[in-house]
């Protein structure tokens, strides 16, 4: 399914990197931030410049809808832009969304990101599971039906994730409840990687080695790498044998490398994304 | 804060109905599902004549994001333009978005929906509560900045919200504590109504009550009345001394009246809504 596609891409490019693309223009670079273009051209300019930067040394980018949603229709418009950008340049595209509704809201946030032809179409998205089995599985039965792939919120990489998360029940922890929902579900039922993936922070490293335990062909989206605080000897439980069943995002840390090595956004995106490949796959192969 | 204003609403047109603007093409009268018109343009004349049947009936509507995000660009398009229309109209709108995310990505959010200015600027906005307070807390300082309100899910209406919220922690549900965190925060200063207020789903009638308990000063959006199952009798709990402190949403049962009563959209919405205000009334005041 869906998540053995990213697996391929992991393979091909020798990289377990998703470059986030989380776009304020406050911090672009000054020439591009301060130009005449319009909030929607710059948001493209800059996406297209990093893509450029990475699409060869990376398996994914994963966009936070957040981010263009603040900037209105036009942001909405760079997001699509971008999302056809990456398609081109063959990328595994990840909508981090967070959704998360009744049955049939639900069924209406899986046709806008994993319905083919639809203008927002991806390859995965991010959901919530505070609302249970029949708010995720819409998202899941779109996904098998077309290939695509889920990932639901675990352990979130966040300062008070904790909050909720951590409470127990029965000697376990919540996330840990909600892991096991994920495994028991009938669409968890691929040989391979299967098309429900988990969001576990690389802020939290033990529970990462935990989460590995218990979801075994459960493919991990890790948070929290870079600008977060997570480091790539974190990650070193969250791979198979193989080094896979895991990717891991920067966001920041990549995409505004331009603050740090003083070159264009296309060279220090490359720059960056290229030092975490190496950084993780020390720890990874 | 933003809630007193949606109470003086509720007092001046003595309703606590919540239009829920969910639309689907499929479901729209014959002659404008077929028509010519582009999507957006449906959206927008769907949504207007709901607007035109109910404004002077009821404080608010709500708009729920994913039926417009699964329409993509025109979707979106649509969405302000409908946002636009209900405030020329005096409605009290919420966008119901269910977001939610890390700190400086939950920011962003807070911007796309409760910043003076933005495209989707709403009077309030739902959220969920699994990652915590860093989660929770942009959004409230948002609403506290321009006067605006945040529903956190607490009990959801859906058959499964129980998998998870109702898991029991030291003796009391997981939507307990999420409450409990509510009434701590320092965001809930306000002597009147709070600017944070709770979902709670009109198909859990005793967990109403229960929430009622607990949070005395934060406003209900109570969802599941009509078409998910709630009735009015169901919330005669949910109400102070007053009345106030609870509004009640109904989607299908009111946008999809024509099916029942044969007549326009503005005409069988207005019958509907109408309705459910008797119904409502009876156990509310």
């Amino acid at each position: 399914m869906g998540f053995n596609r990213l697996m391929e891409k992991v393979k091909q490019r020798e990289s377990v990197v998703v470059v986030g693309i989380d776009p304020v223009i406050d911090r672009f670079p000054a020439e591009l931030r301060d130009s005449d273009a319009s909030v929607k051209e710059k948001l493209v300019v800059f996406g297209k410049a990093v893509i450029d930067g990475v699409h060869d040394l990376v398996p994914a980018v994963k966009f936070q809808s957040a981010y263009f949603e603040a900037y209105g229709l036009e942001g909405m418009e760079a997001l699509k832009a971008l999302i056809d950008y990456a398609k081109e340049k063959s990328l595994f595209i990840i909508a981090d969304v967070k959704r998360g509704d009744i049955g049939s809201t639900a069924e209406a946030y899986a046709r806008a990101y994993l319905e083919p032809g639809s203008d927002f179409e991806v390859d995965a998205m991010t959901v919530n599971p505070y609302l249970g089995d029949d708010s995720n599985n819409p998202f899941y039965k779109m996904a098998k039906a077309h290939k695509k792939g889920v990932f639901v919120l675990v352990k979130t990489s966040n300062p008070s994730s904790g909050q909720f998360q951590n409470l127990i029940i029965d000697e376990k922890p919540l996330y840990k409840h909600v892991a096991e929902r994920i495994v028991a579900n009938e669409y968890n039922d691929d040989p391979e990687f299967s098309l429900i993936g988990a969001v576990v922070g690389a802020t939290y490293p033990e529970q990462i080695a935990e989460m590995r335990q218990v979801m075994t062909n459960n493919v991990f989206l890790i948070p929290g790498y870079g600008a977060q605080g997570g480091k790539g000897e974190d990650l070193k439980t969250a791979f198979d044998e193989n080094g896979l069943g895991a990717v891991v995002n920067s966001s920041r840390g990549i995409i505004y490398a331009h603050e740090k090595y003083g070159m264009s956004t296309e060279k220090s995106s490359r720059k960056a994304a290229s030092a975490m490949n190496e950084d993780i796959n020390k720890w990874r192969i």
